[in-house]
């Protein structure tokens, strides 16, 4: 039975969710989640931003509350681990949305801007847990999109940008999380 | 040996394959292939439509009909499971095109459209078998799109919305199956 | 302890990784990755070109380098495995851009193109190997877009299309790779 082997697996699997929990995190304005995601200290190199990640969530939360919502959507994943340490590249479209009332507002269609990025992580597992060390957001190409529509007022189910949202909901009234 | 991270490990596959294949059932119009991914009676609460599975692709297969093709891309898949129940969350962009024809026709290019979804689901294991218990598919943003060309004239493979598709021939040619 | 489940874990890990190393090969222009994907003499089936890896690499390679960029985004992944052979599918968003300096060019705005594919590939375990036996690269639809802006210019990190980029740097750094 090949122990190595599973290890291996367990280790993608977290790491994976790492940076899937981030953009969650972002995407919900969920903080603890995005700082969760590095080990304290860890540095983001980020367009606009170079820095610790404590400095990084102090910085970035104001500027994604002003916009309307985010969708962090996450394709390609590839890591590759050493022991306790791992290289993950990550491929991301971030789409930037308006407030719904914004949209009228001179400069406001710039808000409506979707960025091809790749998150070139080091990651390393300290004490059983998987997290960020050094990330390295690379900008590959961004443009200014027709503004879309915001799914609140259609006739079905809708998010919000906290804990609210339907997944926490979901999580609370299964798993009796907090 | 961990027996209990293997057995995560294969939840969380079997998981993230339920939602893969209801994405190649809408978009080959495999209906049996939505189906299967809910257990029976399982609730689908959609932008238009609220109730059990069976009722659910009696309403959305003649609207797919409608179009000239689909795309439910996946992205970011997170999912958590305690004993035989999880909770999903998966970020979805679905591309809906005109058929070539309807082009020119009025309002026909509403038909091209996208949007940023969200499933959230409730999963649970019945009989050793992972389904969707009750989703909520939560619409983020939509947004009408410049019409695509659809690959069909092109020199090189191309597909098809039935099981003549290349992805079912290839099965049955490999595989021997139906 | 179920080995059989471990080893379907461990080849459709393998086998996703196969998908992601050709990407990342095809992004980076780094063409020992993408002929690695395939075994040797695997058949492409691609839009204006058929034949084996070998002669598909000598095609595409200068197609790719008249690019200022690409980026091959990867979504649904369904790969189904049968003792050494597998059949996968996996849905890509493939976007093209043009040099910066080509904006101004007749013509150039058609290499602005973003087009849906999917990939549906019959793979074998060869001397340990997972590889590319037949790849059908499926076209769905495709559509030239407004210009993008490249990241290159912006306050923070930006890719190369080269083993400078870093991901290549990273993996040089931490596992003292070539």
């Amino acid at each position: 039975m090949d122990e190595t082997a599973l290890s291996g697996l367990l280790a993608k699997q977290e790491i994976g969710e790492v940076v899937l929990r981030y953009c969650r995190g972002v995407d919900r304005l969920d903080m603890d989640l995005v700082r969760g995601a590095y080990h304290p200290g860890g540095i983001d190199h980020h367009t606009g931003f170079d820095g610790p990640v404590e400095d990084f969530v102090a910085w970035v939360e104001p500027l994604l509350r002003t916009l309307g919502g985010t969708r962090h959507e996450v394709h390609n994943h590839l890591a590759e681990v050493v022991g306790d340490t791992a290289v993950a590249e990550t491929y991301v479209t971030a789409r930037h949305w308006t407030m719904p009332d914004a949209q009228l507002g001179r400069g406001a269609e710039r808000a409506n801007f979707t960025t091809g990025v790749r998150y070139v992580d080091h990651l390393e597992r300290r004490g059983g847990r998987w997290g960020i060390v050094e990330r390295f957001a690379i900008r590959e190409w961004h443009r200014v999109d027709a503004a879309p529509t915001a799914g609140q007022g259609l006739p079905g189910p809708s998010g919000t940008r906290d804990r609210d949202d339907a997944v926490y909901a979901l999580r609370r009234r299964l798993f009796a999380l907090p």
